[in-house]
């Protein structure tokens, strides 16, 4: 019988990550029940949101409980099925989402997998990454051509997709990363018009240099001090898709808000906090304009793929220390 | 020949504003040019962007400049016209705003008073502070009947007339202000369901057994603690106009934005900041809905008259104290 690994939360992590705050623990792969199908999962995505998770706090979904597999999404290939709308081989996404080898789920999501539409493109661009990037920027940051776009963690999985989009949008997008490796990559190869190291300058000062008409719209993956260097530089009516904070989601104790907060009044500016799952009604929107876009190229992606589920908790750390460059992933298995 | 006081800004105030911050001096009164008008001044309206204006610090508006006439928004009554579209007796807002006792201007709005619309009216739910409290509460506040709307600075200008349009959209209005007297006139007087007094009760508490079902709107003109206690309590996709942070204007250093900041992106809330002359365009939609509401009582205001020009810079500081309900004015000399 085949064994399923799962890693299941042990304890509330305070502050970073800790060994002990998860357990990968073993169980037989569970017997599909009518309807159902056994998925093995190829890749588990690893995001900053998976932290939120771990936490008590009031939060846009439930935490994960303690003792329950800890929640990531993924992707697999069904192995049996006892629904007659999947067959062995589909490429899905379970609804289930869990750090696992396999999964037993009467619901799943099949993804139409094509040699312009790998797997991996469905884990980054065309996934909640992409779903997330997209509509942040166009519903919530709404930005006009000529106007410029502030994108932190520009080389993380969301940032780099927001960033070619608002240049496709006829901005001027500025991206701040944290090595200059990351700032090459997000200029030379993804197009940005500029991106500042932000370990290595003066945020503020870079920002103003690189932004000399000041900034329309920053989406905002970071929160803390770019967050204070952005509000100081903001226009009139500027628009803040608020995606992520994750330079808090270790804190242990509060945090401060934006000391510039009070720009957001003298400038009119809008803050907007949202996440991927209000868009999923309109995802055909986002297919319409984003499938083009990858396929011809016009934007692209990377992934970080690193081996082993039972990595994943030190994988996940990569995001919170700056690691990681694209969308982080871990290989569960091989793709078929 | 007739004494012009004005009170000039000498030194940007630190901190609270202090004696010798502005100063008192008298010139003649101006002489007509072609196509101007001389306004005697009858109420200055004060209002916390005064302090704003007094600082050097980034802002909607340019701040006052040093040896400048205190900028304020006035009433007055034409004296004499060189301007065939005002005639001595016109009761008019004149577009230079100054702490004055009399203004020579080209540029005024013609006021139309009558006993349902009395000037005072016009320097309160009629006037800035109305539209303020209309556009505000409606255009970013989207008030939907059922819903909770929480106000701070409820006994304040803006804040009584926002509880009272929330209540005619049919909401449950939850107020804050800082004695029991206020409290009680917000309540009973103005129809608010609740109000809480800041300054006695533990504010998160307090707001949690006031809003049962959490908190939709939040009118915004206080920030600081109240802030982070709203935050604590909002409902997903609650929206908060920001239309001051009084509690903030006359610090003397950096202030934290709130604590729970991070519950913008937890709730996916909006927060907009905003000032009245943006809603300029759209003065008529405001006329259409207050202007009845005023005249048959469904709106009540009220106005806290200090006398005397003099005494300017001490009735406004009333307004950081707490010390005023309704719209602060200052009576430079007496109506028509």
């Amino acid at each position: 019988m085949a064994v399923n690994r799962q890693w299941k939360l042990v304890r509330r992590p305070v502050g970073d990550i800790a060994e002990g705050d998860l357990a990968l623990v073993e169980s037989p792969v569970p017997v599909l029940g009518p309807g159902q199908i056994l998925v093995r999962n190829i890749y588990l995505s690893l995001d900053p949101t998976n932290r939120i998770w771990m936490s008590d706090m009031d939060q846009y979904m439930p935490p994960v409980e303690i003792g329950d597999v800890m929640r990531g999404g993924t992707v697999g290939v069904v192995e049996q099925s006892n629904n007659p709308a999947f067959k062995p081989g589909d490429i899905v996404q379970p609804m289930d989402l869990g750090w696992q080898d396999y999964v037993v789920t009467s619901m799943a999501q099949k993804l139409h997998v094509s040699p312009e539409a790998p797997i991996l493109a469905h884990m980054s661009a065309l996934g909640m990454t992409g779903v997330t990037a997209y509509f942040g920027l166009l519903d919530i940051g709404k930005p006009k051509p000529g106007e410029t776009v502030v994108v932190s963690a520009a080389a993380g999985a969301v940032g780099s997709i927001v960033g070619q989009i608002a240049k496709i949008k006829g901005c001027r997008v500025v991206g701040l990363a944290g090595s200059d490796d990351k700032c090459r990559w997000v200029v030379d190869d993804l197009g940005f018009d500029a991106c500042i190291n932000y370990k290595k300058e003066d945020v503020l000062s870079a920002l103003k240099r690189e932004c000399p008409k000041g900034i329309d719209v920053y989406f905002e993956n970071v929160g803390g001090e770019i967050l204070d260097a952005v509000l100081t530089l903001i226009n009139l009516e500027a628009r803040i898709p608020l995606c992520g904070l994750i330079s808090t989601y270790n804190a242990d104790g509060p945090v401060p808000g934006p000391y510039m907060f009070r720009n957001i009044l003298m400038k009119r500016a809008l803050i907007k906090g949202f996440i991927v799952i209000d868009y999923f009604p309109r995802i055909a929107e986002f297919a319409a304009e984003m499938v083009p876009w990858v396929a011809s190229g016009q934007i692209k992606w990377r992934v970080d793929v690193e081996p082993g589920l039972e990595n994943a908790p030190k994988i996940l750390n990569k995001l919170f220390t700056g690691g990681n460059t694209g969308k982080l992933l871990v290989q569960i298995s091989p793709e078929p």
